[in-house]
């Protein structure tokens, strides 16, 4: 029997891959910033105006000459006319002079010669012509000057940013309707194995449902890529490798799904061989679930072997090839995650890395991880979960009690 | 000038409304189960067939009767006849008896006789016909037993669950191709304010482009729902009275924003009164920023007015508006978060809950929370900032140093 040889720690796996000179670079897109939610930006964004682009209020109140308000309080307060009130969206009609206000709205537009809002709450009517004001306020008070929140010329959005709501808000605000993203990538999945039927198909004696096509697209799915399904493929190299070079040749990634070892069954690894230069890069990783995992490129193609395991297919999706792609649109990410103690011990092996999907309970207030463990890996112990923890690769395991971070599958 | 009412808290203003007898239910959506990623699932799903459906093997390796390894060990191997190769995908032929082993791949079903699989490591070959078996094994080992990983008749999602990759592989693994989800809700937004104009106009002077129409609708997309944009309101009640009276036939959900407050411009309090009863529940919540949020139900419709200024429009919807969907759909979450320690003191006032975004800085390995604050709420603050940390309404602040939980904007 053949062995693994030059198995790698994921870490290591990965920027091997991220690292060589056939990594692809992606193309770019101009789209709509109305459609560009979750998209990554490929350009930084200058704003060619100031934002705002005028002085204005920030509270409901009066727009007056600081001075006016010098020693003025609750028992001595001063009187001032009331010469306009500015409707929003327009330019005011008379500038203040000495003892005269504006009636002013949030957002409004400050007048000629007011310097300073004070706030509805700080004032009185006395008339619909006069108001005492009774705070002393200073210059600048409850104003937002123009280009305070964006200066002309100034990047507000860098390349490589996930677009979220607030970035199309800001994208709109500056009148910037029209951003380039990074290309979506196109990814194609092939699960290959003679058991494999389709779900819609009825079982018979010794077949099983192919599942990994559909855990693995999802996922891909919620990389912002596209999907391309292909046809389960028999255990049979010379049909796989008709059906990779088609696969090859309509997407920018292939993933595989099953064969990935290195039993005289598993042909993935000689199909990839069979697809481009420089073929395979790494084959095994020091992980459990997943070890037989192949990662490869192939004339400037990202090409992953999972797997058939469904729980390993996920597993190294996640924590391997997720990373790979989020480098390939040039973004990176912080994950978020949940505190949690540790329920029972766990055992691991060092020099590996381990996965361990656990269901978080809350009890008392506190959050418990309590590890889901299957002897077989099956898909339901992901089901049953909803997170899952990392034991690195230097312990031989976490004892009952440990503090864990949970990550939540997406 | 009047005052806020019945200003509330955070969670009593949410349960205020979920707990109120107006409070909507869904109604359900047969869909594919293979376009089911992220929404909520309806019902309980319950297994029509033992899963996997036969005894199989989970290591590529020979399947025999344990009793032929009794005592076995390397120096002391046992010599078996192999009698067949189990194909993939098919019932084995023939029947184990003492002595003999098949040849079975991961996945592979039992032959009858067999009642362990020992591992390709564990053995030589000999030749075509002969192995050696190094080992003792014990009854089961490396197999997989019928119902093992889910009994017939036996619940495998529970009602409420969102749909995950592994939950779309586990009903697909089980035939089940539809599923019952809860209806997207459709929801409405309606910006008013006569200093509006929309994103692709050019700013004349007093005049700002809508951008909380864009910020929420993204949010919303967030939540799984859909949304309808409506075009901008002027400052009138009339006009607004009627452009609301059509959403509301249109949508499930209306989402006001702008003329939230009580000053007498704010008439979106107005509106929601003449749209249908009970009205507004809740008109006030001690929060910074956001205080002048609007809940309401409207014969059995659920409607908000959010505040006008775009940071508080943005805060409220994730923290009081989402938290509502999220129960109509009738889901539970828990929210991941980053530990951070806080860069900079904070203040704050007991009696209101503050968000405050913050940006996250990485310096030796350990993760900071900067605040960044400007004292208008710009849409900018949140641009500049990966999420927010939550001061609670009993603290008057937070010290330099403390460990937060950032929560990172979907």
């Amino acid at each position: 029997m053949s062995e693994f040889f030059n198995v790698h720690s994921p870490s290591i796996a990965i920027s091997k891959i991220t690292s060589n000179r056939e990594f692809p670079s992606l193309k770019k897109d101009l789209i709509k910033t109305i459609n560009s939610l979750d998209r990554i930006i490929a350009e930084d964004i200058i704003s060619d105006i100031d934002l705002p682009h005028f002085d204005r209020s920030s509270m409901d109140g009066y727009a007056i000459r600081s001075q006016d308000s010098n020693g003025v309080s609750e028992s001595s307060p001063n009187y001032i006319r009331v010469i306009e009130e500015i409707k929003m969206g327009t330019q005011p009609s008379k500038s203040i002079k000495s003892g005269e206000a504006s009636r002013i709205f949030t957002g409004g537009m400050l007048p000629i010669g007011a310097d300073s809002i004070i706030m509805e709450e700080d004032t009185e009517e006395l008339s619909d012509n006069f108001i005492e004001i009774k705070k002393s306020i200073s210059i600048g008070e409850n104003i937002i000057y123009k280009g305070e929140e964006i200066k002309k010329n100034k990047i507000i959005i860098v390349n490589g940013k996930r677009i979220r709501s607030q970035e199309i808000g800001s994208l709109l605000e500056s009148g910037i309707t029209q951003i380039k993203v990074y290309k979506q990538l196109n990814i194609g999945v092939l699960s290959s194995g003679d058991e494999l039927i389709n779900p819609h198909q009825n079982i018979t004696p010794g077949k099983i449902r192919d599942i990994n096509t559909y855990t693995i697209s999802n996922l891909i799915k919620k990389t912002g890529s596209n999907v391309k399904n292909y046809p389960i493929m028999p255990d049979d190299f010379n049909k796989q490798l008709i059906q990779s070079k088609k696969a090859y040749k309509e997407c920018d990634i292939l993933i595989f799904s099953a064969g990935s070892s290195i039993s005289y069954r598993d042909t993935t690894a000689k199909v990839i061989k069979n697809l481009g230069n420089p073929g395979i890069i790494i084959h095994g990783i020091s992980v459990k679930p997943g070890k037989p995992t192949i990662l490869g490129l192939c004339d400037k193609k990202l090409i992953i072997g999972l797997p058939g395991n469904p729980v390993s297919a996920v597993m190294i999706f996640i924590n391997i090839v997720q990373p790979i792609i989020e480098q390939l649109y040039n973004h990176k990410s912080l994950k978020s995650y949940l505190n949690c103690k540790l329920d029972e011990n766990i055992s691991s092996k060092t020099g590996r890395v381990d996965y361990i999907p656990v269901k978080i309970i809350s009890q008392n207030n506190k959050l418990f991880a309590s590890p889901v463990l299957g002897k077989s890996n099956l898909i339901n112990t992901l089901v049953q979960s909803d997170g899952y923890i990392v034991v690195p690769s230097e312990k031989r395991g976490l004892y009952k009690h440990t503090n864990v971070k949970v990550n939540q599958y997406e």
